[in-house]
Protein backbone atom coordinates (compact mmCIF):
# COMPACT_ATOMS: atom_id res chain seq x y z
CA UNK A 1 0.00 0.00 0.00
CA UNK A 2 1.45 3.38 -0.92
CA UNK A 3 2.62 5.47 2.35
CA UNK A 4 0.40 8.21 1.49
CA UNK A 5 -2.58 6.34 1.47
CA UNK A 6 -1.41 4.29 4.97
CA UNK A 7 -0.73 8.01 6.31
CA UNK A 8 -3.98 9.98 4.99
CA UNK A 9 -6.07 6.83 6.37
CA UNK A 10 -4.18 6.79 9.37
CA UNK A 11 -5.01 10.34 9.98
CA UNK A 12 -8.74 10.17 9.15
CA UNK A 13 -9.30 7.39 11.81
CA UNK A 14 -7.20 9.13 14.54
CA UNK A 15 -9.10 12.62 14.17
CA UNK A 16 -12.78 10.81 13.40
CA UNK A 17 -12.06 8.89 16.57
CA UNK A 18 -10.81 12.17 18.36
CA UNK A 19 -13.81 13.66 17.49
CA UNK A 20 -16.42 10.95 17.94
CA UNK A 21 -14.93 8.73 20.55
CA UNK A 22 -11.98 10.54 22.53
CA UNK A 23 -11.05 7.84 25.11
CA UNK A 24 -10.57 5.07 21.95
CA UNK A 25 -7.63 6.65 21.03
CA UNK A 26 -6.12 4.57 24.06
CA UNK A 27 -5.99 2.08 21.05
CA UNK A 28 -3.56 4.24 18.65
CA UNK A 29 -0.98 4.52 21.34
CA UNK A 30 1.08 2.24 22.94
CA UNK A 31 3.04 2.08 26.10
CA UNK A 32 6.03 3.68 24.92
CA UNK A 33 3.84 6.55 22.77
CA UNK A 34 4.69 9.76 23.78
CA UNK A 35 2.85 13.17 22.91
CA UNK A 36 3.96 16.80 23.62
CA UNK A 37 1.36 18.89 24.12
CA UNK A 38 1.95 22.60 23.82
CA UNK A 39 5.54 22.16 25.55
CA UNK A 40 4.04 19.47 28.25
CA UNK A 41 5.26 15.70 27.56
CA UNK A 42 3.16 12.64 28.32
CA UNK A 43 4.10 9.32 28.19
CA UNK A 44 2.08 5.90 27.57
CA UNK A 45 -1.30 5.41 26.21
CA UNK A 46 -3.43 5.79 29.89
CA UNK A 47 -1.48 9.07 30.72
CA UNK A 48 -1.82 10.52 26.64
CA UNK A 49 -5.28 9.31 27.01
CA UNK A 50 -6.37 11.16 30.40
CA UNK A 51 -4.63 14.14 28.91
CA UNK A 52 -6.44 14.54 25.93
CA UNK A 53 -10.06 13.53 27.14
CA UNK A 54 -9.44 16.50 30.22
CA UNK A 55 -8.92 19.16 27.58
CA UNK A 56 -11.46 21.95 28.48
CA UNK A 57 -14.06 21.31 25.75
CA UNK A 58 -16.39 18.52 24.59
CA UNK A 59 -17.68 17.89 21.43
CA UNK A 60 -15.42 18.92 18.55
CA UNK A 61 -14.77 18.72 14.61
CA UNK A 62 -11.55 18.44 13.58
CA UNK A 63 -10.41 19.67 9.56
CA UNK A 64 -7.56 18.30 8.17
CA UNK A 65 -6.22 20.64 5.52
CA UNK A 66 -2.63 19.19 4.78
CA UNK A 67 -1.25 15.96 5.25
CA UNK A 68 2.49 15.49 4.57
CA UNK A 69 4.18 12.22 4.91
CA UNK A 70 7.64 10.56 4.46
CA UNK A 71 9.25 7.24 5.65
CA UNK A 72 11.35 8.06 8.57
CA UNK A 73 13.89 4.70 8.65
CA UNK A 74 13.34 1.09 9.80
CA UNK A 75 10.21 1.04 8.28
CA UNK A 76 8.37 3.91 9.93
CA UNK A 77 6.18 6.88 8.75
CA UNK A 78 6.25 10.51 9.85
CA UNK A 79 3.55 12.45 9.20
CA UNK A 80 2.77 16.07 9.38
CA UNK A 81 -0.79 17.33 9.67
CA UNK A 82 -2.35 21.05 9.91
CA UNK A 83 -5.73 21.96 10.07
CA UNK A 84 -8.66 23.56 11.74
CA UNK A 85 -10.53 22.30 15.36
CA UNK A 86 -14.12 23.49 15.69
CA UNK A 87 -15.57 23.43 19.32
CA UNK A 88 -19.27 23.65 19.93
CA UNK A 89 -20.70 26.64 20.56
CA UNK A 90 -17.40 28.81 19.24
CA UNK A 91 -17.59 31.30 15.92
CA UNK A 92 -14.03 31.23 14.97
CA UNK A 93 -12.09 27.37 14.28
CA UNK A 94 -8.78 27.03 16.00
CA UNK A 95 -5.99 26.33 14.01
CA UNK A 96 -3.77 23.59 14.63
CA UNK A 97 -0.56 20.98 13.77
CA UNK A 98 0.23 17.78 14.58
CA UNK A 99 3.19 15.34 14.03
CA UNK A 100 2.75 11.40 14.46
CA UNK A 101 5.84 9.11 13.79
CA UNK A 102 4.80 5.68 13.42
CA UNK B 1 23.68 16.67 26.98
CA UNK B 2 19.30 17.40 27.72
CA UNK B 3 17.88 16.10 24.36
CA UNK B 4 15.80 20.23 24.96
CA UNK B 5 19.07 21.51 25.10
CA UNK B 6 20.14 19.68 21.51
CA UNK B 7 17.25 20.53 19.65
CA UNK B 8 17.04 24.26 20.48
CA UNK B 9 20.65 24.40 19.22
CA UNK B 10 20.15 22.28 16.18
CA UNK B 11 16.92 24.53 15.39
CA UNK B 12 19.42 27.95 16.09
CA UNK B 13 21.80 26.76 13.90
CA UNK B 14 19.44 25.56 10.80
CA UNK B 15 17.48 28.64 11.07
CA UNK B 16 20.52 31.26 11.36
CA UNK B 17 22.23 29.41 8.62
CA UNK B 18 18.69 29.87 5.97
CA UNK B 19 18.82 32.96 7.04
CA UNK B 20 22.84 34.31 6.49
CA UNK B 21 24.18 31.24 4.07
CA UNK B 22 21.32 29.30 2.68
CA UNK B 23 23.41 26.89 0.41
CA UNK B 24 25.46 26.29 3.80
CA UNK B 25 22.37 23.97 4.61
CA UNK B 26 23.95 21.19 2.78
CA UNK B 27 26.01 20.31 5.43
CA UNK B 28 22.61 19.68 7.74
CA UNK B 29 21.44 17.25 5.37
CA UNK B 30 22.83 13.62 3.90
CA UNK B 31 21.96 11.71 0.83
CA UNK B 32 19.17 9.85 3.02
CA UNK B 33 17.23 13.27 4.15
CA UNK B 34 14.22 13.89 2.39
CA UNK B 35 12.51 17.64 2.45
CA UNK B 36 8.76 17.57 1.94
CA UNK B 37 8.10 21.33 1.26
CA UNK B 38 4.44 21.99 0.66
CA UNK B 39 3.43 18.46 -0.66
CA UNK B 40 6.46 18.19 -2.49
CA UNK B 41 8.92 15.29 -1.85
CA UNK B 42 12.72 16.59 -2.59
CA UNK B 43 15.54 13.58 -1.66
CA UNK B 44 19.01 14.35 -0.97
CA UNK B 45 20.96 17.00 0.39
CA UNK B 46 21.92 18.41 -2.80
CA UNK B 47 18.73 18.41 -4.22
CA UNK B 48 16.85 20.04 -1.23
CA UNK B 49 19.38 23.06 -1.12
CA UNK B 50 18.73 23.26 -4.64
CA UNK B 51 15.21 23.93 -3.86
CA UNK B 52 15.87 25.60 -0.76
CA UNK B 53 18.38 28.31 -2.52
CA UNK B 54 15.61 28.80 -5.43
CA UNK B 55 12.92 29.78 -3.21
CA UNK B 56 11.59 32.95 -4.67
CA UNK B 57 12.79 34.89 -1.78
CA UNK B 58 15.81 36.31 -1.01
CA UNK B 59 16.41 38.00 2.51
CA UNK B 60 14.20 36.64 4.88
CA UNK B 61 14.42 36.14 9.29
CA UNK B 62 12.93 33.49 11.07
CA UNK B 63 11.42 33.99 14.59
CA UNK B 64 11.10 30.91 16.56
CA UNK B 65 7.82 30.78 18.23
CA UNK B 66 8.12 27.04 19.99
CA UNK B 67 10.43 24.02 19.82
CA UNK B 68 9.00 20.75 20.95
CA UNK B 69 10.76 18.20 21.12
CA UNK B 70 10.90 14.06 22.49
CA UNK B 71 13.23 11.32 21.50
CA UNK B 72 12.11 8.99 18.32
CA UNK B 73 13.72 5.91 19.31
CA UNK B 74 17.10 4.65 18.54
CA UNK B 75 18.53 7.55 20.14
CA UNK B 76 17.19 9.77 17.52
CA UNK B 77 15.17 13.28 17.85
CA UNK B 78 11.74 14.53 16.71
CA UNK B 79 11.89 18.06 16.67
CA UNK B 80 8.90 20.61 15.92
CA UNK B 81 9.10 24.20 15.11
CA UNK B 82 6.91 26.76 14.81
CA UNK B 83 7.20 30.40 13.94
CA UNK B 84 7.40 33.23 11.73
CA UNK B 85 9.34 33.76 8.43
CA UNK B 86 9.67 37.50 7.55
CA UNK B 87 10.70 38.56 4.20
CA UNK B 88 12.66 41.82 3.24
CA UNK B 89 10.11 44.33 2.02
CA UNK B 90 7.36 42.50 3.23
CA UNK B 91 4.77 44.00 5.95
CA UNK B 92 3.27 41.04 7.14
CA UNK B 93 5.24 37.88 8.48
CA UNK B 94 4.63 34.53 7.17
CA UNK B 95 3.64 31.33 9.60
CA UNK B 96 5.36 28.80 8.89
CA UNK B 97 5.97 25.11 11.05
CA UNK B 98 8.83 22.68 10.19
CA UNK B 99 9.56 19.14 11.91
CA UNK B 100 13.02 17.57 11.98
CA UNK B 101 14.25 13.89 12.74
CA UNK B 102 17.32 13.34 13.13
Amino acid sequence: MDPDAVAKAFVDHYYSTFDANRAGLANLYQEGSMLTFEGQKIQGSQSIVAKLTSLPFQQCKHNITTVDCQPSGAGGVLVFVSGTLQLAGEQHALKFSQVALF
